[in-house]
């Protein structure tokens, strides 16, 4: 029998990350599935003036579908949402080109409702080294005044995709709770995308997040995992590093075209490599307990099958993103 | 004697218009001269990545200077700002050339805090015709378009350095109140800077405001007006318009270097002209009677003299902006 996750009104389901091609069909499955606030992806690649275009496909979103979603801009918006029977939309950044070399663009973001921003996407940033790099130099002299800046307005930073050296001295950099929106445990399925015991748990020690995704390339046996290997993992991360630190950050990329992969990881900073043929650029199957966003219920019972209190579950489910969504988006006092 | 015009805490002083180089100086003199409220110009020239810098720099200054100024977004802000003893700067832009040929700018430049946006200046813009092109072919199809947006996401339409088919157009095309932030009757002086006696109505017909200039181009005798016929021009305007549809926009532009108004006609549209010397590039000096922000209570005093009451007085200082800052600046429901 699947819980009703949004029965409880106190109890919040949030999914830390995902970047569905936005339909109306998309919308309606967060509701059927009882979804109250995502973290949705904007932008991957490009500077600011295509991150505005894309902002501006957003605002087209919540206007012509706003029975349905709200543009979320502060943890509260979480229960507003839940209330009007919509979910919050909160917007994000995979990748910190849209600041260009310009520190003002952080607040202008911020104004415009980015609420989170990785300090790099794959690769080396002004701010930071991506995990794909052969050498990982650490947090540049721009990335220590773009934490302290996002620190200052409010905006999240998100450590997914980082190196790890760069990723633990951002997580020492920051005054606030830092997150990392969609990976796993590295000891759980060793992609160098997934993350070391010694950078959760410094992720953790800023009063952090972790998401933890559900996409075929984060998990072991790709699209075929077991629910049951998922929720294990979660049960051993909670006893390593506490329950309130734990959360879903899905990675859903419902609807997106083949060649999607290609675009993501080749982005503008590379020519297309002729010879990476159609075998490899369309996005995995997710998997079969996870299909969309009505399929929460599937994870929420496999938590309690491990073990989780209700409590517990309801932490992991959104409890613990609406905590970080409370203490993160406000600028600093 | 001087009036006190920020004595009363219902009644605002509010500039409709200034472009001064922004130093703690000057917002200094804001306070001394109990200023509440000014709408200030971002942008002249230049694509929306310009203008995202100019804002940058503003949030600097309200950061910097957050005793004395803040960003005013909405009507009561103007009274947050007299209760803390600082002014309200509402920010908004001389040309549209920032929403470039996109719709959705709109919304992304009111979200950044953009609240008046002209829809020319001077010359033909994506949306309307200058006062100095030779024909003035009247509102584009953008221009409706962006009306409408305006409309919608609460930009008040100022119809300042406007020809005259394009501005009666945009008077008629617009649902809310629309501005003439800085301008004066032509018949007072006959500059084509200045408004028609049909404009000045069509203004008002939308329940809209004239913000009368004091910069010397606009006024008869330049920098020698005499402030009695100043104020003997708004009591006449008073009879046929009504004194509720009266402001002041003075149009400060202090402490602007040689060579701001060679810019601001040639932006980046026109090549400089070598046979324009160092002659008539440099801003002319205001008038004696108003030569920065502390000067208000001359206007005020004036007003009171050719028999303005005292509440009319109050109007045209500022409650008449702050009537349609309330009106203007919300989104439509």
């Amino acid at each position: 029998m699947k819980p009703e996750p949004n029965s409880n009104p106190a109890q919040f389901l949030i999914d830390g990350l995902q970047y569905c091609v936005w339909t109306r069909e998309v919308f309606e499955q967060m509701r059927r599935g009882g979804v109250d606030a995502v973290h949705a992806t904007v932008s991957y690649h490009g500077n600011f003036r295509d991150a505005a275009r894309d902002l501006a496909c957003w605002n087209r979103l919540f206007e012509s579908n706003a029975d349905l979603i709200l543009h979320g801009r502060r943890g509260q918006d979480v229960a507003t949402a839940k209330e009007s029977g919509r979910a919050a939309i909160f917007l994000g950044l995979q990748n910190p080109s849209p600041i260009e070399d310009d520190i003002g663009l952080v607040e202008i973001l911020h104004a415009l409702g980015i609420r989170f921003m990785q300090i790099t996407y794959n690769n080396q940033s002004l701010l930071a080294s991506g995990y794909t790099e052969t050498e990982d130099s650490g947090l540049t002299r721009m990335g220590k005044e773009a934490v302290r800046e996002m620190n200052r307005v409010g905006m999240a930073v998100d450590l997914s995709h980082c190196g790890e050296r760069s990723a633990l001295e951002a997580a020492e950099a920051s005054e606030r709770p830092v997150a990392v929106t969609h990976a796993n445990p590295r000891w759980w399925h060793p992609s160098p995308r997934n993350l070391s015991d010694d950078l959760m748990k410094a992720v953790c020690a800023t009063g952090g997040i972790l998401g933890f995704s559900l996409y075929p390339l984060h998990v072991p046996e790709g699209s075929g995992c077991p629910l049951s290997s998922f929720a294990e993992m979660v049960a051993r991360c909670a006893e390593t590093l506490g329950a309130e630190h734990l959360g879903i950050g899905s990675d859903l990329c419902q609807g997106r075209p083949d060649g999607t992969l290609r675009w993501m990881r080749e982005g503008r900073w590379k020519k297309p490599l002729a010879e990476r043929g159609g075998g490899d650029d369309s996005l995995p199957e997710m998997p079969s307990w996870f299909r969309d966003n009505r399929d929460f219920g599937n994870i929420a019972a496999a938590l309690a099958g491990v073990g989780f209190s209700s409590g517990e579950v309801g932490a992991i489910m959104g409890g613990n993103w609406k905590r970080f969504f409370d203490e993160s988006f406000e600028p600093r006092k």
